[in-house]
Parts: C-alpha cells; structure tokens; sequence
C-alpha cells in the first residue's frame, strides 16, 4: 500500500469510525457466538500473495463486529468506562504516524517532555500536592503507564527496594533473602485483584485488611494489623489504599491511614484507577485528602478522562525511589545528555522499554475539551448515576447495595442471592444491555456503571425498563 | 468536537499523516533541542475552556515536531527498526475505535480469538514446532505482550513458580523464601539489559554466561556454570537465550543449550527481539533451530514485521505454566465460558490486565503484504546491510566488528576507541545520520542499523559518503 493509496484508505476508514460510533446502539452490545466461532471464518494459514484490501473491510464486518462486546454503546454498563474520545483518537493517528519509541530522552525528547508537562498538567488539575509536580527543580513527577496494575507493581518494586536498603543500613548482617522472606503488603480485602497479583509477581507477602461498613479501609483497622505483625517478627513495607473500589466504588480513609504508614515507614500507594478523574471537579476533590501522605498516586485517564487507552498517570514523590529499584545502562541506551538533571529516562519508571508517544492524546483531549469541559461530562455521567438509583429506589423489589458518589450503582433484587443471579443471566443472554457482577460481603450484586461518552438519559431509561421488566417475566415465571 | 468534525479533522490528519511519512528524510533527523526545551513553549496549566483545532496543529509543528528523533526517517540507522507501515496503521485506528479492553473472552471475543488465530498464523510462517500452536486442542499458543521485556519477566515468574512447585513437592520441608534465595537464571553477558532488569524484579539470582569469540553462548560454558553452581547448593532454574543480540546481532547456541536446559529442568526462554521476523524466510530459519527444547519463545513483530509498535509475539508449550504463575479470579471478572476450554482469558498470560485489540494490525497487514511481500521487506533491509558492509571494508580505515548477518552492521575506526568515540559525536552532531554505539569485548562500536521502511540503496550511500566525510575532516583535524 503506497502512500496515494492510504490516504484514501485513510479517509474511508475515518468514515468507517465515524458511522461506527454514531450507530453503535443499534448493533447489539454483547456479542451472540460461542467460544471458538472465529477461527472458522478465517483460513488457517496467512496468505502468501497479499490480498484487496476491501476484502478486509468486509471481513471486518462479517468476522469481527459480530465479536465484538461494544465497550462504547450506550447500552454497555459493565466494569468501568473506557474513555473514548475525537480528540485522543487525532492524536492516536500522529502518534502511530510519529512512532517513536520514547524509552529515553534522546530517544525523540519531545516525547519525554510532553508526557512531564502534560502531567503537570493534569496534577494541577487534581490540585495535588506540590511534591508530585516535576516543574523544572522538582524531585517528583509523574509518567504514563500502560495501565494501573503495572502502576501498583511499580510501586511495590521500589517499595521492596527501598525497605531492605533501609534495614540492610542498619542490619548488614540480614541477607536480602531473609528480609524479603519477612516483608508484608497490605491492601483492602475490597482492592483490585491487581494488587494481590503484583505481590505474586515482586515475591512478598500479601495480606488483605478487612474494610468497614461501606467497604474502606480505616486507619484502627490497619493499625491493629500491623502491631500484630510486627510483634511476629514481620517487617511492614507497603500499603495500598484504593479510593474508589472496583466492586462499588469504596474509599479508603487516607487520611487516617496515611499518617500511620509514614510513622511506619511504609510506602503508601494511592489506586484510584476509577474515581480519579472526578478529582478535577472541586466537589469531589476533598476524596482525595490524605494524597500528601503517599508517596505514589495512579489514576487512569483512560477510564473516566476521556482519554483512550492506554494511558494510566502515576505520579511519585520522590522519582529516585522508583528509578532507582532497577535502573540498568547498557552502552547501546546511554545519551550525551543523560545526567543533566532535566532529563529523565522514562524506562527507569516502568516495566517495559519501549514507549509510544502517549501523551499527544492527553494534549489534544485536555485542550479541546478544557478543564470545564471535562468537569461537565464527569459530572453529566454522575449524574446518569444517580437517575438510575432513583430508578432503583422507586421499585420497592430492588435494593441499593453501597452509597453512589460517582458514576457506580450497586443494586440487586432483595432475598436471595439466586435471584440476582437469575437476573443477571436472563439480562446478559437478552444481549440488550450489558453488566457484571460484584460480591458484596457475602452478596451478589449487580454493578451498573455510566461507561460509553454517548450515554444519555433515555438509554438509562431504557435500560430500566428492560431490567424491571426481566424480573417481571422472572419472578411471574417463578410462582 | 462531534462526529461532523472529527470526519473533516480525520481526513485532514490521513494527510497530515501521509505528508509526514512521504517527507520525513527532508527534516532533520536528531533534534537540535537542548534538554528542558518543550516547557518554555506552551503554557503551565491546561487551558480552562476548549482551544481551536487549528492552534493545536499549528502546535505541533511548533513545539513537538523540533523535538521528535525522526525514528521513520531513512537516515535512521539507531537501535534497531521501529516498524511502520500503513496497513497496521489503518487497523490501529478501527482498533482504537472499537476501543474495548480485552482481558477475557467475554470482553470482547473477537479480540481475544483474533490474537490466538493470529498467534497461529505467524507461529506457521516461522515454521515453529506444533507444540506452540494453538489450534483447537492445543496446549500451548500464542499471546501478544507490549514488549519483550513483559515476555522475558513473564518467562521467568513462570519458571519460578514452576521451580518451587516442583522442589516443594519433593522437599515439602523448604520454604517458598528458602527456595526463592537459591533459585539462579541464567543469560548471555551479550543479552538484553531488561534480561537481568526481569531478574531484580522477580527478585532471583541472575549470572551472566560468558559469549564465545562471535558473542554467541555456547553449551558447554553454561554446562560449566550450572556444575559449579550446583555444587554450591544452588538452583539453576531459568535460561533465556537471545537469537539476534542488541549489540550485534549474534546466535546464541540453542541446538546445544537446549537439551542441556531440558536435562536440568531449567526453563528455556528465547528472546528473538529483533532476529525473529527475519526466521519467515527460508534461508534464516536455520537459525531458529533448537526452538523445539524451549518453553517459550519471542520476538517482534513491532520491530521488524511491519507492524506498528506495540506487538510483541511470544508462544509457550504448554499455557497452564504461564496462566498457573499468577492467576486471580475475582467475581467482576468472571464469566460463563470460563471453563471451557476453548477460552482464553489473555489477562492470565501477561504483566497489565487491560489490552488493546492488537491482532487487527497483524490481521491487516499479513493480508496486505502477504508472505512474499514481508519475506521481499525483510530481504531487502539484509542487502541493504550488505551493501553498507562493502562500503565499510573497501575503507581501509574502518574495519567490521562482528558477521553481518541480518540488518546490523558493527564497525569501528581502527586504532584506539577514542576515535571512533569522537567520529560518532560528529555524526550526532551533524544530525544527518543517527545511530548508537555499543560495546563488543572491550571496543567501543558503532552500529548501523537498517531500520525506515523507506531507506533504499541512495540513503546508505549517502549515509557512508557522510561518515568519511566526517573521519577525513577528524584525522585531518588530529594530525
């Protein structure tokens, strides 16, 4: 394909995106084939000669549309949104087009230093602590993760570091080994599975602390586990607090725990890979008190900020304590400028080497939409939210399971969990609409979450309609 | 910005795009930017109320644009190849727009069985043992990882795992900690830094095995390394062979590293990065003989494969060792298929929980070009190599540092390393040509890498034309 040919190719394909986002509730939101179904509809081998090129786009529509679980249909209320937005995706275009690998500054240093400004940029935004903000003196900053998993092992890693540097200062006599056979994560019982995943891979242990009533953490909680822990000869290192749970949109109490955690000499890491995006609305920012305890904080654009994936922002305190978990130099990656003090090296910040050219996405979305702009649809899906609680609340058969403070509702039908169950299945086969589910304590719950940009009320409406009346036909064939 | 202007700016970036691509050589292709450059340039804080389209675009060519290493430019010999061609481009944009997060099946199932049918397919072009194949019943496949860093670290946690699983089994006395401090991986002293970076964050004992005089690892040096260790009490539990080294492009010995690896149950894991692509032509397949004692296998495609960073192919022999090393199951992300068997959940394979719907860039492409048409790319970039070669040793004043055997040239100033030091702080000065230096034994080596999709036969002359230029002006200087 020569250059003539993409820029047609090009412009049919912004067409095929434009007709595809505009009409995407009329296709059904969750797909109807049976594990398998595609490798049928292709040959087994690549070709060996190439093949037309509107082959393909047929082959789009009658192989993989029909797979596809449409994340950006307004009629898709599963996990959590994943942001889509005209602006990001211009930039996604230059970005591939650019294609860069940014691991380094001279790498393409416009890269590098786009992505410190941008997130400046957006730790202005949530006001947070000056510590975080990179400027041009400032130890700390912030970087760009592919997502808030790899965010939460990054900061494990330079917290499992940092701690048996700490205790080999004043114990030289322990071996690595012995501490790390003695180092414990905490996290919620309530946390993403993420944070359990990544003390599977760092190799420390884990220990879940039980939350409160609306499934956060509190700071007596934590306390009480620690001192229990300590007195068994254990060695603390690391908590991660979520404020915005994935079951139910749960808070930790930051601010009691962080002050325990800097007492203890912990590493505090913030996830608030959902709610975080709410923080650049002044009402919502007092949720995130207790951020000038942590030494990490991660949120993810890609989620609520309009910004596509993948784009998770984490900022630190201290960037030595991150880079400095596992900084390599081989020759073949070193630069001129290297040790300057302006430059920094992004691959010190994560896991992966290679890098794209993220942060274009986060400058095109933040101008084109401005701060108000993005306040106005965080607060527009909010307030989806409530609508369909009232909704919930109106029909004395369906309960609320956990408060609604974002764009999350817990609800499920009262008695037993079969019934819910039964709902949730008689839902996800109609393939009208579409959720998961989440326990709550011992309960089954149904999460709806506000996901596609497109969603408006109607759609809730809808989608309440259509609920009520599976339960109707469910609970009618019941008796 | 609606779908009305997103069609009309879309069409415009197609040919931002294409303008971009079709001039590249003519801009320069090292930035002339000193460190910090980007902040002064735009404001400090986002803008409150949405900019003008235009004044963003006019921005890019204003502030991004001075500071981009041009990684597309035909006079880009640094690294190794970034691929890009306008196929995997065009499939990037629909994959944008579908925008779903594929973690399970029921995530999107077209995304998932894409990638496994995809994985097939490319495994078949390499002509990889039937092991790594998918299929219907297969134990093993194929998974798409960010970069080779994630397949290298997944890897090993593997290994690891399966290490202690199996030393507990038959000494259920020892602990997981006891374990983990004796477990030793094993890599070439020429591989990849994020080799021995995979170790640290695993937190396991990583030797490096001395290369022979071609930089290649051969049997009976591990065989030595793995006897004394033994007798030292130690675990050797993980290998990772690279075929095709970032400094130059050299073979580790895998047809006599492998059974020694089978022998003593050590992991073999092969890391291709860049090589890997190259093995879909005949006369390189060869070099990919012993892939059949590996565990698991990796390489590239985002290099050199033509399609758009990230793609990063890695296949195992048997998935449950991947899946096994750190699987979490919470109820929001469980689904009714799950047991099916024919279901993939890729988030149990990789580092990051959500992806992208990569596949579609291998779908397009692959169909595009065909296998003839990728085995033409791959050549041509070899001869091209070649003719670079030539013009090398026809100059009495260089000499070449390592074979040439794909699209890497290493070459020196003869004499001291200080010269050839000073020559390559010409040539980045000169921001004509880029390229990077690595160390090989003891020299200080450039590199010439092949690397633009649209370098021809006229860059590389132009390129060594530039280079003499550049010594004549030094030595004369010198003397």
């Amino acid at each position: 394909m020569d250059t003539a040919e993409f820029r047609r190719r090009g412009k049919e394909m912004v067409d095929y995106v434009a007709d595809y986002l505009d009409n995407v509730e009329q296709r059904p939101v969750y797909p109807d084939v049976e594990p398998g179904y595609l490798r049928s509809l292709i040959p087994a081998e690549a070709p060996l000669e190439p093949e037309k090129y509107d082959d393909i786009m047929t082959d789009v529509e009658r192989v993989i549309m029909p797979g596809v679980t449409h994340w950006h249909s307004p009629y898709f209320y599963a996990y959590f949104a994943a942001a889509s937005s005209y602006p990001a995706m211009l930039a996604d275009m230059l970005s591939t087009a650019i294609g860069c690998i940014g691991f380094s500054w001279a790498a393409s240093p416009a890269c590098t230093e786009l992505e410190t400004v941008m997130l400046d940029w957006l730790g202005k935004m949530l006001n947070l602590p000056e510590d975080f903000i990179a400027g041009t003196e400032g130890q700390g900053g912030g970087v760009i993760q592919g997502t808030a998993s790899e965010a939460t092992l990054v900061s494990m890693l330079a917290a499992r570091c940092k701690a048996v540097r700490r205790i080999q200062a004043s114990n030289p006599e322990k071996s690595e080994a012995d501490i790390l056979s003695k180092l414990v994560a905490y996290t919620s019982e309530q946390a993403h599975s993420s944070v359990e995943r990544a003390s599977l891979i760092a190799g420390v242990m884990m220990k879940k602390v039980p939350a409160d009533n609306n499934y956060g953490v509190e700071g007596a909680m934590l306390k009480r586990m620690l001192e229990q822990d300590k007195a068994d000869g254990l060695i603390p290192f690391y908590f991660c607090a979520t404020l915005g749970t994935t079951p139910s949109c749960a808070f930790d109490h930051t601010t009691e725990l962080g002050p325990i955690c800097n007492e203890e000499q912990m590493w505090m890491h913030i996830d608030a890979a959902y709610a975080g995006s709410a923080f650049i609305c002044p009402e919502f920012r007092p949720l995130l008190n207790g951020v000038e305890f942590a030494d990490s904080f991660n949120f993810n654009p890609h989620k609520w900020l309009l910004v596509n994936f993948d784009c998770s922002t984490m900022w630190v305190k201290k960037r030595e304590s991150i880079i400095g978990a596992f900084k390599m130099e081989p020759l073949y990656l070193k630069h001129e400028n290297q040790e300057s003090g302006l430059i920094t090296d992004y691959r010190h910040w994560q896991i992966p080497l290679g890098r794209r050219f993220r942060s274009l996405k986060m400058w095109f979305v933040f101008r084109m939409y401005g701060l108000q702009g993005l306040q106005d649809h965080i607060r527009k899906q909010v307030d989806l939210a409530k609508e369909f609680e009232s909704l919930v609340r109106a029909d004395s058969r369906f309960e609320i399971c956990a408060k609604v403070v974002m764009g999350l509702v817990c609800f499920r039908l009262k008695g037993s969990n079969g019934l819910s169950e039964l709902l949730l299945k008689r839902i996800t086969k109609s393939r009208e609409i579409h959720l998961v589910p989440c326990q709550l304590s011992t309960r089954f719950v149904l999460r709806f979450a506000i996901c596609a940009r497109s969603t408006e009320s109607r759609h809730i409406q809808h989608a309440w309609k259509h609920i009520t009346k599976l339960t109707s036909e469910m609970l009618e064939y019941r008796h």
